[in-house]
């Protein structure tokens, strides 16, 4: 099945928003055994988008159209679809009467406007909106399909999670899934060498990608059922596990956060953090994750001397070795450890880029009461979280 | 002019990555004076670029391409281009020679695949990448451009800010400048009856919009030249300030972070945070700006009443008003203040969404020595420092 993406609203073309539904669409598309060939972009503009709409029920079995099905004057979604199939378009009464209901329960009359959200063609049926008063379409005729969702994200992701995926799902002949393999420690040439008996392999698929977080691969499977596929995914992953299993840390949404936050949260260990380079960046993205609570026992932000001393840093360790070193990164770390009462405590250190001195280095501190060190790294603010999250899951992979 | 934008990559339509490259384009094109019609995205297939492009060619004056430049077998950006033209394309010798010496000042043998991108046609003039080895394309023929850009958004930027930009200003028949006035304290409805008298000007024109950080008001000026634009902007400033000046807390790139740091250093004063509902993510956000060492003590993290008593929270405080209360963001930012040896402290407090209880409040607690207060605010990470900011400002404005 050949699909196609129209995102309409003239916002995308003045640069106000950037169009993530095409992305999220995209994204979807694989699993379900759907190529995906064109995505465009259209304004508020009928011509323009019949033009578009036109071409894509030309080239295209399905089209999904984001926007435009709003009450006002410049949503034109509909108009145009109507416009495309030669149908006339009309106010649906079980359409209307819904609007009207959900304005009541508001204690709101419902605008003359709003009517334009209970209109529908002969070829479509509406599609429910549980987060809006904009019913989709589902539009199908000589064999093809224009879908139809509104523009708002929220509103868009659970329209295609609760009707027009599973709708697909069901018209799809084949199953598509795919498992990503997280690794570290390794370069993109020596995993695509470790892996290079699997990469030949035409179903699974295995395929290797560089990302800010490592080395990752992407292991996808192609049958005619759930069941086959997941089978076909279970056996692709006991080969790779086979290969490069001590270096995988995580799988599919699996971050380097929730990663170490399982492992700390299985031998029952508590962390900290004290920051002077990341300047409250790793705390903010381990807070971030649901099980922090159970781990996390806080964070110092220190940048400057004065902080790190008022924190209980030793003076004479920044008059001997200077803020950016190994001794304060590991200074730091034992001081936040006894501060914030943890087993573990990672520290940050490096100057910003901003000053006025060459590319230099930074420093993570890492302690667990019996042992500090520190591992000196280039710079970049997400860079070194993510070092210092790699230095904690080593730590506690090397401690088994 | 009339313009549109395609971008070239399979990545984009398996949703790997979003085009983040059309948006930035989008939202230069109208200080240009440039009207955009029409963004698309196709993969790494040549047909279908080509077919992409023929349309693009014939509907429009300016086409933007980004990708598909790079040194391998499924770039095929200027071979499209080079199709759709009907020209020839070959290796151009100082291009070459560009190429190879910037590969021996890596003191790398050059692959032979780069040679791809030292080709060029003869409608074409390469423009220099100053981030990257493929150099864009300038094409210019029959009245009409297309500008070739490479996809790594840095690459882009870099290029279209230092070639691309400047040389189409140079052709724009008029200039157009903007200036954004940003609010906090008033609703849009409220913000658009206060300038309601400068709304229906046509030069300058006044849009108002509702963004994260409070309302936005954008002035835009059209004239002949920077010159004059500049004097219609000035003249527009001064209107829009006579209405609504005690509630614009910053222009243009200023963000919360900026303008409180400015305020802060104009009075020669010193900053502290401790957080427990935004868990990391103000200091991270203050630490972010470059002018944060001057005025910035340090940032605590105390999720836990643990890690609260650690830092000096008074015990009976939990005990008596609970984590979440006024009492506790008060206690909080005077313990942070005390402790990092700042001027003024901010707290922020509240239960995580995913705990098993009903919607509930925040608190933003405000110290300076003198006095200490909280502010209720509904949730979101975003919102409260947003709320944490906003109140920072209003203290220090108030206490001229």
């Amino acid at each position: 099945m050949r699909a196609e993406i129209v995102s309409v609203g003239t916002e995308i073309l003045l640069g106000e928003i950037t169009d993530t539904n095409s992305s999220y669409l995209a994204r979807q598309l694989p699993s379900l055994g759907i190529d995906l060939y064109w995505i465009s972009q259209v304004g508020d503009n009928q011509s323009r988008l019949v033009e578009v709409l036109k071409r894509a029920w030309q080239r295209s079995d399905l089209v999904l159209t984001s926007g435009g099905l709003g009450p006002t004057e410049d949503d034109i979604t509909r108009e145009a679809i109507a416009e495309v199939l030669g149908e006339k378009i009309g106010v649906d009464p079980s359409l209307e009467q819904g609007l009207r209901e959900r304005f009541s329960q508001w204690h709101m009359a419902m605008p003359l406007s709003n009517l334009k959200q209970a209109t529908i063609i002969p070829s479509a049926k509406p599609i429910p909106n549980t987060r809006g008063t904009a019913p989709g379409w589902w539009v199908s005729r000589d064999d093809r399909i224009i879908v139809a969702m509104p523009g708002p994200p929220a509103e868009l992701q659970e329209m295609w999670q609760r009707e027009v995926r599973p709708a697909l799902q069901q018209m799809s002949e084949a199953i598509i899934l795919s498992r990503v393999f997280k690794t570290s420690g390794l370069s993109e040439a020596a995993v695509g060498e470790m892996v290079a008996p699997l990469l030949s392999s035409s179903n699974p698929t295995l395929a290797v990608y560089s990302k800010a977080d490592g080395i990752q691969l992407r292991l996808t499977a192609k049958a005619a059922s759930q069941k086959q596929a997941e089978q076909v995914i279970a056996e692709g992953e006991i080969r790779v596990r086979e290969l490069l299993d001590r270096y995988i840390w995580g799988t599919d949404d699996d971050t380097l956060e929730t990663a170490a936050g399982r492992l700390l949260i299985e031998k029952g260990l508590t962390l900290s953090v004290i920051e002077d380079y990341s300047g409250g960046w790793l705390a903010a993205s381990i807070t971030d994750i649901p099980q922090s609570p159970v781990f996390f026992r806080g964070g110092l932000v220190a940048c400057s001397d004065q902080a790190k001393i008022a924190l209980g840093v030793d003076e004479a360790i920044i008059s001997r070795y200077g803020a950016v070193s190994p001794e304060m990164a590991q200074s730091m770390a034992e001081v936040a450890r006894e501060l914030l009462k943890s087993d573990i405590a990672i520290s940050t250190t490096g100057l910003l880029e901003n000053e006025n001195e060459p590319a230099g280095v930074t420093y993570i501190g890492i302690s667990d009461g019996e042992n500090s060190r520190a591992i000196r790294r280039s710079r970049g603010k997400r860079r070194v979280t993510t070092t210092a999250l790699l230095e904690l899951r080593r730590l506690l992979t090397s401690s088994n």
